[in-house]
């Protein structure tokens, strides 16, 4: 998209796969990897491939007019038709035999559907780079972070006390599941596509099979038991993995920026020079990655919607439903690319304050841990007994703007069991984590299985 | 978005006003008028405003410098931070004392707002000329078909006979409606932004009324009654507004590229070189400007549901939901735009076989009137006789293959009331079109009475 | 949908007009008033029309067995298909003369179209009540807080201070548009929807015209110049209004959720026997109405992207796509007056704790002033100098955990112009509110210029 | 939703799988669950959990009034804090000691995630039995119809021809990809959720982790290394299985309807009584099927918007977000099933048109073999000769209105290699197939190594 937001929302790598360029660049090895393949199995002479693969190795991009293959592919209705046409006269200027060779037997589609799959392919591989570090950055936080208490929240409220170690954890085990389930689409969805204007390879007769085969070994992908040019789902399926994964990072840095709030203020983004603060606002440390992120988020799904619908085509190939994912699946790579590049930069610098951690923990004035203090009396008194009277102690410590421990203490039925040191040990949030470091266990547990 | 798809998907003025560096310019625009504003109102000094005004005038965005203003974008959160930084360094240049003047007051959002409302206006000028010719085109065919039958179709079934000029009043009729939702819009969301941190204008300390009123004058946009930084509503009502248009398009293009297969054939696109042919299929007429409209149409729908998501706005001014919008609303302008162009390709050049629409009225042997003749049979033997007599006849038609007209000249009742020419003229689709011309006539009417 | 979920995220009376009970109540007016129409026309015997109204009369929905119908709907694609035959079997019982001129020359699609605007229009009536009651709520709490000074947040950060009284009339004003679009839309969506099997009214013959002006007439819904059964921009429309409202009450749930925080308890969705409490943590408030309102404001955009995709309709009456619409259009308006429904209690009920808002003003220590400071310094020595000694200020008070209004009283340079008193009320946030009562104000005065 | 359209959309079985009822049984087989597991653990006496089974099993959810339930959902925010109160209530009137041990350390999200686990493993196990219906009608298609000559067409044009056989053996190439989707799926999403307040179960102290895997254990679900209640992901990859099934039933309705235009009238839905036709217009046929699963691939691409944005969800429980998920993911799994359902019927009983095949491989007169033709002379006179004779003659064959084989027949070059009997060889669709059949063996052969 615009330049201006590259560095806010995209990721430079992933959004270099998917320039005009690399796009163009992709499909040429589609045509070099077709003429090979017919070459091998004896459709076109050998002659002609290797001067297809001459032109694409020695010219590149550069055998084509960005511009005016813009200009045609208005009018044709795709790049190819005009790529394929550029790229032909930029053989024929070589080798006018070898240029009667080139795209042979194929369709516009074969040519963008496997470009399409390669550089989903190569951005793929991108962002499986980027899924690794953030399991393992966020699986170091998840140790680091352990036992650090902290107050959890549910619906917004304050509720019980967790560690961030174990939200660490949980963020953890999201990216685990991305992984696996990045690992068990690859096969099936990373597929070629070359089925001439049906997909029945017609024009090559009888050796369509063994073409195709040979096409596939050459791309080093999957080969496909029928072409797919109607039936989108492997398309669909690794954008809706995409998504999965900025959802997944739209989840966390939604966390965070609600615990940068000023008046929460436990964690923070790193900082940088140029980086979310205000001159006159000097308190202000902006969400800055979280924003974009967030962005990403909110976006991915709508563009998701516009690829399900998208699965809706017609006959043996489309018109429009393809059309939109051309536009829809590259600002998928590229949103969820830059999620997880900024999901990085913050795990990896997250700032921790543990104090006000600490103070959080306070603000209700233990109230927080009105359950602990019930759950200890519970075997004294009997459950219901315990459950009255810890109701009636917060009533009271909420009447009076006395600390719940305070009240507590005063109470005979308490006194009866539990030293004031005893009370102080059961306001502490820490005695009050039920399993939380079996789930950080389980969890570091589970990664070391993974050789990734 | 990529330039090998602006001449599929989008129309160049408009990608023109929303490119970065229109979108840059447009916030010099926004500078200039705040000082100036505030020159008139006494906040900052006349010659700090004429030498901003001075510096735009003479250098524009090339006071700027995009790459590194989009690398501080991805640090700071927004393209305004760097962007007042950059003008700011340009007015020092010139004027030192002057540049402590820039952007007096304003917040980031203020700026990019009040941008993003500029841009509006002007690209809602170019889908206004759009939508106006689109109107007239669509009422020229519908004038000039008025009277050219063609077969009705629900459901993808023939029905019964319509007119060209009919389908063609109806899409006339809706945009008329666009064109009507678009003036009552305009006031209510061409509104100035301008608010300072968070809404108060609290830096100009009293004089923030006067200011607000100057700047929007200033820029000819209406005065909001209060800051809007987190009631994007105006926003929305926008992108909904061109999110119909756009639907409405898509319908005529579904319509047109169903009306263009092969066996049906009635109406095509206009042809031009390099415009949807194939030479190893010479018979194709691939309907081109329907893939780009339907792939507008499948993809705004989905980037409205990320605008509306986006409405959740926290507090006074939010993060990651204002940032959604920044990419959502140029594309739906963009691809709105780019709809229109090739609508209006079409509907200029549109193609008509009068032939294949004669042809296709005969496709079901009659079937098609069978409901006429029960009509015209109706008065002379009662509407259940009438009823069961063409039922009858249908199901003799179809078993001996025989088309109906032939089948109910035999039927004793039939010849008893009617002629074989009466029954050639029961027959003819032209005599059973209802109302059509009187509703045709309503919409050619209703466009008189439009000023536009 | 489930019963479980009405009373969390629905309004009973909008829920009522779209049960299936009422869709075949209006599909029944619309069935009498064809009949009055085409026989005030002279089409049928007046005394058919009679016998039709009579059964509606009479029978109303009991002369349907919704079972049988919903079996048969499935069979038939359509509700109305069933519906006629079971509402015609009913006349025939009293009158079977008269039966025969029910739905005379109409399609299902008409009376489907036809009871959805009706329904509409009376569902828009309580949703133009809701946010009438809405708005002027929002006016209240803008008027009896204008002075209420909080801080004000932006990026979830602290940012200035502003009043609640400002907040709520932002909000107020969102109102305020969103009933001008109401008023603006509804004579244009508002529109009867009759035009028989292809839109022509073919079977009416030369009357057609006049009984579709009948028809509208008898319904008090406005006359369409042409039939828009495949043009679906009116019902689209309406949902985008809708879509608009329900954002706006986001926008205000996310406000108020994120203000109800235990760290923030500024405000208070009104309290009441169970809601929202726990009985283990007794310190939690939940933001219930918060939850259901985002609940919508996250649902409706994606059915909206479901509507917007519905544009794309084949020829002159589509399937599927028109299919869609029947079950999202329900969905969006119960949504929407659910959304409103709550946002109503809580605007009706708001607790607000100005003690917390005074609190919260404090948790930066002065920094949120640094700005004011700088402001009030800047006349006296310039303001260059004055944001440089701010600045050291706040950088000495932050290392110091000082507030800063200490370690700017400290200062000479700031000594030689103010005394400790002038200081205090600098640091007032009451001071440094811009133009805010000016902008509560006109929001009030505009409202007073709306006759609704 | 709408018991109208229950029949239209939805499947009976997965429609009362998501049930209220239903909904509230998976709770109760949820808090039977927990009671066993925390009584096998020692947490809670055997008896108690014993009684609570016995309440479970005797009265079901005739223990709850959902009337009431459902009110109190609407001020508790969830049906579970007021489930919880009447199901312990049941256990009271047996068992006042047991009914202390009723959800015993649990929070409502546990049972109501766990339900819909439940809940979704049951659908599942009807959708995969669904698609394996469909998996092998589509294989039994592509056998039966491997030889059934028709013409392919990509971008609504006809281009080359396919046999029924291969658009079939791609139908099921897609389901056969779902199966395996399904399979891969499972284990990872059926997951037990048991956390308590904040995921850590302390109330349950340090008897978590046990009972975790007890109550996973006894629900057969598989044990998660940590809570997931804000981590969304397993319910969102569930969701987007069915988007992906749904969107390839559109593909597949799509195609169907449009073979079933009265133009092309290659295929049709089965028939039956009440079903798509019409009385007045004997000759339609409508697509009825088609246009039920066209409306669910229209709903479900929004409705899957919806999931990924609630992915954004807030701390360890999260408001709004959660919420939106609940009409969400039921509303996909009963379209999902719904468009299974229709097209399995379809797919058994697909009438097809073999005549009309024919005929319309004949509408162009030849021209959709000039490719054959160039390939067959191609040898003889060169690929470049043969495609500038084979250019001319289709030139000539539309001029002339005359067969492309009659225009080539009569070429003096074309006499030269081809006799009469040649050409009409040549000209017959059944030789330019490529390798259709090859493609069809190869997915036939695909599914035989599928052990389902």
């Amino acid at each position: 998209m615009s330049q201006l937001f590259a560095n806010l929302f995209y990721q430079a790598e992933v959004s270099e796969i998917f320039s005009d360029e690399s796009h163009l660049k992709y499909m040429i090895q589609a045509e070099v990897a077709l003429a090979k393949a017919e070459a091998k199995v004896g459709v076109i002479p050998q002659l002609a491939a290797d001067k297809i693969e001459q032109v694409a190795t020695q010219q590149g991009i550069n055998a084509l007019d960005i511009e005016s293959l813009s200009i045609a592919a208005g009018l044709a209705g795709n790049v190819a038709i005009p790529f394929v046409k550029q790229f032909t006269a930029a053989v024929k200027a070589l080798d006018e035999d070898a240029s009667r060779y080139v795209h042979w037997g194929a369709t516009s589609q074969d040519m963008i559907d496997t470009a399409t799959i390669l550089q989903a392919r190569e951005a793929l591989e991108v962002i499986q780079l980027q899924l690794q570090h953030a399991h393992s950055l966020a699986l170091k936080l998840a140790e680091q972070y352990r036992s650090q208490v902290m107050i959890g929240r549910t619906w917004l409220q304050q509720a019980l006390p967790i560690t961030l170690g174990h939200k660490a954890a949980r963020w953890a085990s999201s990216f685990q599941r991305d992984l696996e389930r990045l690992a068990q689409m690859k096969s099936r969805v990373l597929t070629a596509q070359l089925g001439g204007a049906v997909g029945s390879l017609a024009s090559i007769l009888d050796q369509g099979t063994a073409v195709v085969e040979a096409y596939a070994s050459e791309l080093n992908l999957s080969t496909p038991t029928c072409t797919w040019h109607g039936e989108r789902d492997r398309i669909i399926e690794i954008a809706g993995f995409l998504a999965i994964v900025t959802g997944n990072t739209g989840k966390m840095a939604r966390d965070w920026s609600l615990m940068m709030q000023t008046e929460i203020a436990e964690v923070f983004e790193p900082t940088g020079k140029g980086r979310g603060g205000s001159s006159t606002m000097p308190h202000k440390r902006n969400p800055v990655a979280a924003a974009s992120i967030l962005a990403a988020a909110n976006r991915v799904p709508a563009l998701m919607s516009s690829m399900y619908q998208s699965m809706v085509q017609e006959h043996e190939r489309s018109l429009g439903a393809w059309h939109a994912e051309w536009l829809a699946l590259p600002e998928i790579f590229q949103l969820c690319a830059g999620a997880l590049a900024r999901t990085n930069e913050v795990l990896q610098g997250l700032e921790v304050n543990a104090d006000n951690m600490h103070h959080n923990l306070e603000v209700t004035h233990g109230l927080i841990m009105a359950e602990a203090v019930m759950m200890a009396l519970a075997p004294k008194m009997g459950r219901l007994n315990a459950h009255h009277l810890v109701e009636s102690a917060c009533k009271k410590a909420v009447e009076t703007q006395q600390h719940l421990q305070e009240v507590v203490a005063k109470m005979p039925e308490v006194q009866a069991h539990f030293s004031s040191e005893d009370l102080k040990q059961i306001f502490k949030a820490e005695s009050y984590l039920g399993n939380i470091q079996d789930q950080i266990d389980a969890v570091l547990n589970e990664a070391k299985g993974v050789a990734k």
